[in-house]
């Protein structure tokens, strides 16, 4: 039986493995936080030389030790970190945390494999190593060698690097973010972000959930938790290794593959995760996040008293995706008593460089109890009548008073008195910044979670298939010992899952050939069947554009007299009569077993769009049928599904249900790693699509991820 | 006789028309801002109530003031300005400077229009109306009615937004940036941006520009003016109405003009100018480019005790188009004393969370040492042996002696004490961030910057063409009152410039339709040319893939005998025997006198790529050769004139050719407003480009910008 990780994050007893007297040192400062931050269960501190640590005594080994073992947090060198542990297993400690690092960071994988292997024989589960250890607000627990006095809140932090872990625990402190945990994962060698995740999506002193990413491993448990968990509560991400040369260099730090950073970010956002660039945006999300109540709408409404800042914030709404509420009668009815004649109760309203604190409450007031705004974005320039302090008063009561339910973010500009009311309104939870921009970001923040949310509940499309057909090919490939299937077998395949393929039958007479054509309708291609003739069009094998059967004896007569003048002692199996594809939009789909995510799926449009523009994007299995349609939708080619220069809307719904299919039984078949249907032509609207080209591989028998 | 603009910014008298003693006024904080900036030319207080303030003598009217007049401050009631104005027209001032509102911005166009015609009439010039005023440090001089106590220093802001200026007075007092100048321009009735660059360019104190835009006007001069100025040093502009929405808002805001954003962006960068995103980041850069030393490489080294937060920053490098070192061999030597055995000399160098100031200093002389590097990002992670206070001094030390001849630039993630490290390096003059997206924000600009000042001391190109055969073609045209020109006349100004188009003749006899074929070789097309017959193909007066003689004399015959049984009274005036156009990659040049920045041009390829992707790019002209190139290379198609699929390059010489020679013609003829070439095919490298169709459109008499 697995471990519940709520014994990792909410102890009953902590053993400090390399415990020290001596300030300073990691193994005092762990017992030290330990004692500081109130954790009020049972601290074990093990030390060889015994004694006394801040009151508490010292056990020389952790086999004296007599009571249960939650957490046992090992500090000592890495030559020493595997008796340690095993001393732990033996005495059926439930988790242990290794902060010691000289491990597969280093390329001391041997040694770390052998402790995770001991530790998983005996049920114990190890966060790290590499790591500063783990803080829970749950249990009063601060069990890492960070600072101390780390405020209670409601934001939870992953991270996968240990320096950064140290870093945002300050860092927290000065933007006046509370904790509810805060985990470092190293190595990340036994727990990961699955396991934390599984407990912090149901911990409920967490709102907020950061997490720092350099690699991904099990991707496919990934989504399915990240997916969980976003339902109820917003996850940020910061992911590093985004371009290029990052992605070089965390391979070279942390040894993990960055995998291609296009993947990450669309796979992110369809698990309902939202990405910040950086360290600092994500901290704001986090903060703006744990304390914000969610729009019920989509309608933001910006208030200001100067038009070049009400401007420069309409850009920034455009571009974090905030939709301006565009009602103008409404709008005019809401804010008469505010909007001066010279002003606009236009979105952004300007108030104008008149507006005193007052004038600035009544247009916030209005703006609270119009029920079809929600969400506020309120500016301020400084200018010879805004108020900063009064205005401080009024938002600071405001918020207080309970009565700001939804969305509203304030941004000032200004000297020094503009700056101090700032910052006096950050420390009193009223959000607020000196830059437009990072406002904006923080609503659009929100709102990209509320859309992803909803998008969530949608169910993963059940796709039918011929699940023995398929069996039966990649069996047979198997028998073959081949790790790919022939043309006609991917395209067995397509037939089996659903997809529309170009219609074809195999004659071994001119009747039969008639017969085909005539069931089948023109126009069509014949081609000789024969593994003796390699390049049919050299051989005279092939025929086009056939359109009724007298050309269907034509042809059957002129490919046999062609191939048997060619090459006369070829043995001729049979003539393939094959509905000719019409022309249509080329598109690609692929699909394949990703190293970080499991069962992915491309879509992009064929020819250069793909090759040259890059013009992809990316989604993990399942899917429900909306997300198909989305991920469609978000190519930049998509216009051209659409319909441009006066052609019609092209089956958009065959070409999600081919997505969908093709995913469900990659998922379904961990025998096949990759399915390529290159070009996935695309009629008009309801005229379906066509499955041209198909190649399927099979997976090794060792990956099969 | 044009006023010289250094009497606006160093005039050696003052008139503050609607002066006040009552503080709080406008017109009495004018007056004290100019007294207590330490302004020592006359101030001139004019009240009709007389009177002193601030113990200097009031007159009654601007007559009785019996010195030179550079520059008058009005801050009356609007219905007052033009008899305020006209006094000060009378008594020969240099400048006005109307800081009253209640003009153009508000729709009374009338009432500005008579004060700028009178004062042009009078050799006055006017700044604004609708401003705060303007403070310039070579005076001492605070003429706003803004905050007073503005630090002298290097940079200098232009704003279109009063609103914005008194906010940006403050923040840079907050931000620690000193002023050279702050004029605001309002409603931009005469004096603009191109008056003021023109002495900011070459004034002393002026180290870096920052302009606030949302409308652009006289772009033309703007261009010309931009390009000069940013030779010799750095301009930052934020453009506002970058998005749909914030172009609509500044159209209702300030009655201007936003233009297409994508004009802009390509158009400023052309000019030298680097954009920012907003006014944090656009007041960030301008502290940073004032106080740093230009880079001379391209190789950017980052220093880190941190493998996370490293990875992070070369993610952000990329983002900024920061090119990081690669030569590891010199890494290793450079670094070979500061990095642990694991640590790594690989950029980002990881100088490990063992790093002490000591070790960082150590690194960051080697690295200021080796002149292969040109700029240093130095990342700090709060750790436990980080010492802030002992590093803050070493860098303080480090600038102060004037050794940083390259950017050095620092990025610290932590808590309190690191934070207030990093607001006392910041009030030292040390460039330093919480945010390393920040630094390399920063270090980005400097860099683009660099980058764009070297492509403007590209020569503009010189384009020959023959003037006579256009205006011929054009004069024909005005005598016929047409806008447009005929598709041959198009061609025939195609050929005057010196841009291939398919050779084309009109036969009116076989011998003659022969000999043309002859001379001009095979593929042929062959046209019947008759204004009675419309379709041409309808009728059966088209031929195509003429190979030989032959055929060209079939082909005559059969488009006789079609055309004379199709309509058989029809005029038929020739046969035009024409070059078949061989098949290339499809491109569009379009140009036209744009509203904002007179001619520009477009680029970009045929078919879906200009109509549904927008993969465009602008240039204004002149251009120099190595430019149009840039252009070229900037749409995301390039890859397709490189070459994909085996294709080979394609002829992009001769495509920077047509569009210098597009822009030489539109530039020199006012006559011509848009011409437009698609397609024009590019061929192979060599082979040259061909102007399939042209339309050219001709200018309106009254608006000829």
């Amino acid at each position: 039986m697995m471990q519940d990780v709520k014994y990792l994050f909410e102890p009953r007893s902590v053993v400090v493995i390399g415990a020290s007297s001596r300030a300073g040192k990691l193994g005092h400062t762990v017992v030290s936080n330990l004692v500081s931050s109130g954790y009020q269960g049972k601290i074990y501190p093990v030390n060889p030389a015994g004694g006394v640590i801040l009151g508490i005594p010292v056990y020389r080994d952790v086999s004296s030790i007599t009571g249960e073992i939650d957490l046992a947090v090992i500090v000592i060198p890495a030559s020493a970190v595997f008796e340690a542990a095993k001393g732990c297993a033996d005495k059926g400690a439930r988790f242990i945390a290794i902060i010691t690092s000289g491990f597969s960071e280093i390329g001391n994988v041997e040694e770390e494999t052998r402790i995770i292997n001991y530790a998983r024989q005996h049920n114990m589960r190890v966060l790290g190593p590499n790591i500063i250890g783990i803080y829970s607000s749950a249990a009063s627990m601060n069990a890492t060698f960070g600072p101390g006095g780390i405020p209670a809140g409601n934001v939870a932090i992953v991270t996968q690097s240990g320096a950064l872990g140290v870093a945002m625990i300050g860092k927290t402190q000065v933007e006046n973010i509370g904790l509810s945990a805060i985990v470092s994962l190293g190595n990340k060698a036994d727990v990961d972000e699955v396991d934390i995740l599984n407990y912090l999506a149901a911990d409920n002193n967490t709102k907020v959930i950061m997490l720092y990413i350099e690699g991904v491993t099990h991707g496919e448990s990934l989504v399915d938790v990240l997916k969980k968990t976003t339902k109820v509560k917003p996850i940020v991400v910061v992911k590093s290794g985004r371009s290029k040369r990052g992605a070089m260099a965390a391979a070279s730090h942390t040894g993990s593959l960055a995998g291609e950073d296009k993947v990450f970010d669309d796979i992110a956002r369809q698990c309902g995760v939202i990405r910040a660039e950086g360290l600092q945006e994500a901290l704001e999300w986090c903060k703006y996040l744990a304390s914000t109540p969610e729009p019920q709408g989509e309608n933001t409404v910006i208030i200001t008293n100067g038009g070049g800042i009400g401007v420069l914030t309409a850009d920034a709404c455009e571009k974090y995706g905030i939709n301006l509420y565009d009602n103008l009668p409404d709008m005019k009815k809401t804010f008469a008593g505010v909007v001066p004649e010279f002003g606009s109760a236009k979105n952004p309203v300007d108030i104008t460089g008149q507006a005193t604190a007052d004038k600035y409450f009544t247009a916030i007031n209005a703006a609270l109890g119009n029920d079809n705004i929600n969400a506020v974005l309120c500016l301020g320039c400084e200018s010879g009548v805004f108020e900063p302090d009064k205005f401080a008063l009024r938002a600071e009561d405001l918020f207080k008073a309970g009565a700001v339910s939804k969305p509203l973010i304030f941004s000032f500009v200004g000297g020094a008195e503009v700056e101090e009311t700032i910052q006096r309104l950050k420390i009193s939870g009223v959000p607020i910044f000196n830059d437009v921009l990072q406002a904006a970001s923080c609503l659009g923040a929100i709102y990209s979670n509320h859309r992803q949310k909803k998008e969530l509940l949608a169910e993963p499309e059940q796709v039918e298939f011929d699940a023995k057909a398929i069996q039966d090919v990649l069996d047979l490939a198997r028998r073959d010992a081949r790790r790919f299937l022939y043309s006609y077998e991917a395209q067995l395949i397509m037939h089996a899952i659903g997809i529309a393929n170009p219609a074809s039958n195999i004659a071994h007479s001119l009747p039969e050939a008639v017969d085909f054509a005539e069931s089948m309708g023109y126009p069509l291609v014949m081609k000789v069947v024969s593994r003796d003739i390699v390049h049919k069009s050299d051989a005279g094998g092939v025929a086009l554009d056939i359109d009724n059967k007298e050309e269907v004896a034509d042809a059957y007569e002129a490919i046999l007299a062609n191939c048997r003048q060619f090459k006369p002692d070829a043995l001729i199996e049979g003539i393939e009569v094959s509905e000719q594809v019409k022309h249509g939009v080329e598109t690609i789909i692929g699909a394949r077993r990703d190293l970080s995510f499991g069962p992915i799926v491309m879509f992009g449009l064929g020819g250069i769009y793909v090759e040259v523009m890059k013009d992809i994007a990316f989604r993990a299995f399942p899917l429900s049928r909306g997300e198909a349609m989305k991920m469609i939708s978000e190519i930049k080619t998509y216009p051209l599904l659409l319909g441009v220069r006066g052609e019609k809307r092209r089956d958009i719904d065959a070409l999600a249900d081919a997505v969908l299919r093709v995913g469900a039984v990659l998922k379904r078949f961990k025998d096949i790693s990759d399915i390529e249907i290159n070009p996935l032509v695309a009629y008009e609207h309801g005229e379906g699509v066509r499955a041209v080209d198909v190649r399927i591989l099979l997976s090794s028998k060792e990956v099969n991820v």
